[in-house]
Parts: C-alpha cells; structure tokens; sequence
C-alpha cells in the first residue's frame, strides 16, 4: 500500500494517529513498518491488535506502569485492540535452576488472584471493552518438546547473547542456564499466536520485543509485529527506574493522600516527564505548561500539586482528589509541622520484610528512650505517622522516606532509611 | 562401599572384570566410578546397564562401529546387560533451520526400517537376548515445554559453548541455532530416563557422554553414570576416522571376498589396533602376535590374512572366511594378476552419487578408446573388476581405491580415485 493510494481524509486520519502513537515514544522499530500498519488499518478498518504483557508476580500498579498503560489507553481511543498478556506459563514455572528469589514459582492461584488485582486497577486506565486477556499457559503449556525444538531452531546462540544482560553476564563469568534462552523466545511465540501488530514495552524490553518481530517473520507471518518503546520513568528519588523493590514508587492504588503527597516530592526536574508520560494531558496544554514554569508564571509547586491532583482523580475520582488536596494545605503547608523537621536514619537492617513495629521504630528514631515508655505515649494516642494516629501498640508499620513520625505535639523527625 | 569390605573372591572378579572393560579404552571418567559400579555389581549382583546411542539415520554397521559393540559384548560376557538408544526421537525432529542435509528428517518407516537393519546386523556382534533396544521417542516425545524447560535449566550456556565444535564455530561466527544445545541434552536425558550406568561412546562423544553424567546428578540420581570413550579407528586410508562418507569403510555387510580384499588393503601400521579394538583375540594372544611381527617371524602379509578372515568368520561364518581366503590367494597372489599393476587415476568428479557406467570408467582409464569398443568388449565378456565379470553394458560400478579394471588378458590397471 502507497501513501498515495489513500484519500485525503485517509492520510489526515493516518497522520492524526501517528502524531499521538509517537508521542513520548523513546523509540519505535521499524518506524516505516508502523506507518504501513496504521495506513492499512485505516483503509480496511480492521483495528490493530497491540499487545502488552504483565508480570503476574507483581500485580500493584504504579504510576511507571502507567507509562505503557497510557499509551495503550491512546490506542484504543483511537480505536484499536489491546491484548494484555498475563504470562502465566512462566510465572507457575519458576527458575528451574532453584536459584532465583525473584522468579519464585506461583500457584494456579496466586496468578489467577494476580490477574484479578490486574484487572481492578486496569479499568481506572483502559477501556476494558476493547481489552483482551491472554494467560499464555493457553498455546506455551501445550507446546511438546519438537514444538520447542522448532521454536529454538529460528535464533542462534549469538544472536541471544548480544542481548545486553546475556552479554555482560557471559563477558563477566556469570552462569546463564539454557532455559533463559526460552524467556525471549516465549515472549516472542506469544506475538506469533497472537498475531500481533504492535507490542509495547519500555526501551528495556526492546531485545525481546524486536524477538517477536524475528520470530513472526520465521514462522511466515509477512509483516511482523512493530516495537514502540517507552522511555523509562525515574522514581521519586529521580534517578533510579520507578520500582516497587527500590521503594521508590507511587502506587495507584495506595491512598490519595499519600498519592499526592509521594508526588509533591518529585524532583521539580522529572515533573514534566511524569506529566508527558503519565497523564492524559494534550500537547497543547504540556506546551503551555512548559512555558509557563519556564517564564515563572507558574510556581513549581503548584505545577506539582496539580500533576498530584490528576493522579488521585484518576485513580481515586475527583472529590478524593480535593479531598487529597485540602489534606496537603493543611498538614503540610499551612499547620502544624515545623518548618524544618530534622532528619534520623533508620537502619534498613531493622526492618523485617520492610515493616517494623511502631515500639521499636519510636525508640530506633530516639523518640523514647525505652520500650515501656513508646508503648505508654502510643496508648495515650500521642503518636502520629504523617498526621495518622496509630493507637495500636502492636502495629506493624511499613516506613518509607519522608516519613514525619510525631510523639505528642513537640517531637518530630523526618524519617530516612539508611 | 570399600575395597576392604569385599571378599578375596569378590576383589578377584572385580580385577577380572576391570582388566577386560578397560582394555583398550582411550579414556574412563571418572575412572573410580568405574571400579565403584563393578565393585557394586559384583557384591549384590545386579547388573550394570550399560548404553550405546544410535544414529537412527544410518543403519550400516562397519568395522569402525564395532570398536564400541565389541566393548559392549565384553561387558555382556561379564553379565551387564545393554541398553541400545534409537534415537528416533531427533531423527524423526531432522533439523529445524531446514539447513542441514545431515539432518535430513526420516519417517516413521524410515525409523523402523533402520532398526530392523541394526537389529539383523547386531545379532552378529551381542547377546540380543541381553540386550534391550529402546525409542527415545518414548520419553523425549512426551516432555512438555516446562519439562524442557526444567532440562535446559540443568546446565550454562557457557558449559555448552565449552563443547569443541561449538567453541569452533562461535569462534569463527558461523551460527549456532539454539535448539543445536538439545542434542546433547536429549542424548543425556536417555540416561536419566534408563538410569543408565555407563554410556559407550566414541572419545569424539566425551562432551555428550559427560553432559548424561552432569544431567543424573541435577536429577538428583546419587551415582552418575561413567563414560567410557573408545578412540576412533582410522580407515583404509589409514589417516581419516573410518566413515561411510569418506569410503573408507569395511562394511560387516560387505561380501566376504570385499571384506577380506579391503583388510589386507589397511596399513600394516594399523594392523594391531585393528585386532585389540575389533577382534576377540585375547591380551596373551595379541602380545603374542605383537611380538611376532616385531621379530620378524610372522610376515605383516599373513597377519593381516588372519584378520582379514577374522573378519568374515565372525560376519558371515566360518566357511566363507575359507573360501573368500582361498579367492584371495587365487586371484591376487597366485595367478592370473601381473605383479606389478600399473596405477590409473580416476577423477572423482566423473562420478555420480559415487557411481559410474562400466562403459565410461573403462574409456576414462584408457582400457578402451571409445565408447563403441568399450562396449563390444563388454559385451564379449572379457571385462573384469576385482576378477568378476561385468557382462551388462548398463552396469553402473562403484570404484574405490585399489579395484583392479581388466579387459582381456592383458590389460590390467590398479584404480585410484583422485
């Protein structure tokens, strides 16, 4: 198909949708092959099938989820398919070598009680109607070992090991076990029973995803499936990728007035990151944004308290998102806290799969001396964390940086872990 | 257990049995193993299983093939029993990439056929009623792609690329495809499935063999299995591993005035390693032999006459081994043979699938000068090759090395491919 083949209204739709499919995109590969599929799409109205596929260990979204999430969610109002993969088959594997923490074996269970959160907290982003869910255990668990020979026949062991981690890991001495090989490999046949047009991924996923492209290509699908690759989003410590590991998330569906007080702390520099990637806000609107902070018309913090306020109406509606708001004025700017809180350390090491008790955690910050005394002033219901009373002697609490945890109306201190 | 814990009698036969298994052998890892599973054997007398894998693509068994079967035999004498490996399973598979000729993908006939073959030949060489002949297929076909996956995750990328050829060709940038790492996989995964002791092999077969040993222990067998590697006997060429592909083969199938002409065609410096490896000759007997022809007082000639009808004996009977003595000598050392042939070069590149009509060998040897008076002569009978008769101007011949052409009573040449 030729660009001149199509009407006029054909190549302004064509035009209209690749403006907002490569919006914030870090990359897209092949970029021609993108436009050949959305012109085809808008000529026979056959929509385009965009794949995502979700990690069914780690069902809590946070706002660097979003990222793809949002440009998923442009798809379909432009009126495309999505497939959402929970990959199933890997998740109730496990790493057959025994040795990986992270690729703990799953239960029919945990993945199905996973696949629901996922499909909760979806719906605040996607349009469910013109979603589909995928367990890839449906085509992977039915492959036999000469399907899986065929399968391994397409790639060469080179070609696997200019992936980056194989590569540095070869290069350092560090064991890769044969069955990581299939990872990619599995991602990939995922694409080739899907048929997909498109799959999504951040920029460190492009190994695997451009491996679904090889992989349609060598089982004869004529176009393989197109890479958009989203740039990765800093967490609020403004350096490392978002991660529920590092702590350094904002969870869509924690509470909105944590939601917006976890944004208020973004660095000033990320902000317009976040609003690009993470909100629904049009080019226009970001451009007059960008200005705005840039001649000081708008202070920083407001731009941040509305980015903040964006978030909890989307994830929680708009009366949460007021509610949020007016908390923040009032804990946190015009009440009181002292203006400077000093900080303490917590050490890291206190913390049991990070929670500690609300006991130990008094006297570890030196707000009491002893174990007796922190139980008395929890008790007497002197003790807050982020203006949250906590009454309970026995609550385990979950501290993250920033914390402000109060005893009575003169202690404070800001919590840091360490 | 300990040496100390056997009986003098029990030590004894332990000695006996490891002096007959080890005879020969290039290498046995690990050799301590090996006198732990004889001593085992021997106390409770369960017998070892002892395997040898076999290539389900070529079913013609030769001399170099029964360095291994003889071996096989001798651990039967001692009362093991054999386990022999089709390997249908990649057989029937053939290669995915669709690129290599070797790999060509065989039929269920096909497979059957050929065990058929091996069956009929075999009964020359073992006890068929101690040995079991199993299909990997029966397992191999069954492993779903967790179970392929739990067996890849076994062993390193690295540990793969160790193996020679892989090492070569990763060196060298010629493609490895993924699926390449399964063929020593799957020959490993029989013995884990046969709980297999000790696996014969070729020293050409030491990385597969070891990779058997390797995957019983990740599956959690106590003992893994020992390999015993046998070196790999030169053909007639006296150089290159004795091949169906070099034709530098005697086949056990051959006729027995073939088998009997193309030994005394071996080298004389490999006539001793052809006894120990492929003969039942005793260690006394092959010492005496040895020293014979150091001393001079057996002639090279005539101790090659007695392997050479060694050979038939065992193959095709006692009587033939007579007779096809008695044509030898007839025609190559009494009679008719002029003493000194002169040696004609015959260019490979005439040759069509290792064949060519009995009209063109004798113009392209210069017997005859064209095809006209090749043919007459042919059909007067007075064309010979190896002393028999070619009468059909159809005939399509096979040359090797050493054939002798004759047309009439004269005219003699030695034929040597080039």
């Amino acid at each position: 198909m030729t660009w001149q083949q199509l009407t006029d209204e054909q190549q302004q739709e064509v035009q209209r949708q690749l403006l907002i499919i490569k919006r914030g995109a870090a990359d897209i590969v092949p970029e021609e092959a993108l436009k050949q599929k959305v012109m085809k799409a808008v000529v026979t109205g056959i929509p385009l099938k965009v794949k995502l596929g979700l990690d069914p260990s780690a069902p809590d979204i946070h706002i660097g989820h979003t990222v793809v999430l949002q440009k998923l969610r442009q798809f379909q109002d432009l009126g495309h398919e999505v497939q959402l993969i929970i990959g199933d088959f890997t998740g109730r594997i496990g790493d057959p070598t025994g040795k990986s923490e992270t690729r703990k074996q799953l239960s029919e269970e945990d993945v199905q009680r996973n696949a629901q959160t996922y499909q909760t907290q979806l719906t605040k982003i996607l349009d469910l109607s013109k979603t589909t869910f995928y367990y890839n255990s449906a085509w992977l668990g039915e492959l036999k070992f000469d399907d899986v020979l065929k399968l391994a026949g397409k790639v060469t062991v080179a070609r696997m090991l200019e992936r980056d981690d194989f590569a540095n890991r070869y290069a350092a001495n560090q064991p890769i076990h044969v069955h990581e090989f299939f990872y990619p490999l599995m991602q990939g046949y995922d694409s080739v029973s899907l048929e997909t047009d498109i799959e999504l991924g951040g920029t460190d996923q492009t190994f695997n995803i451009l491996m679904g492209r090889t992989l349609q290509g060598a089982y004869e699908m004529k176009e393989g499936q197109v890479a958009i690759l989203m740039p990765l989003l800093e967490g609020l410590d403004g350096v490392q990728k978002m991660s529920k590991s590092l702590r350094n998330y904002i969870g869509i569906d924690e509470h909105p007035n944590d939601i917006f007080g976890k944004t208020m702390s973004i660095p000033d520099t990320l902000m317009l990151k976040y609003y690009e990637l993470t909100t629904t806000l049009s080019y226009a609107d970001l451009h007059e944004l960008s200005q705005s902070l840039e001649e000081g018309t708008i202070h920083p913090r407001d731009a941040k308290m509305k980015l903040a306020k964006a978030y909890v109406s989307m994830y929680h509606g708009v009366q949460a998102a007021d509610e949020a708001e007016q908390h923040f004025i009032t804990v946190f700017q015009k009440k009181a806290l002292p203006d400077a809180i000093e900080e303490k350390l917590l050490r890291v090491n206190l913390l049991e799969e990070g929670q500690i008790s609300i006991i130990q955690l008094l006297v570890a910050l030196d707000l009491q001396v002893s174990n007796g005394e922190a139980r008395r002033s929890v008790e007497q219901g002197a003790v807050k964390i982020n203006e949250q009373k906590i009454a309970d002697i026995h609550a385990k609490i979950t501290p993250i940086d920033g914390d402000i945890v109060q005893v009575g109306k003169r202690k404070f201190v800001r919590l840091k872990l360490s």
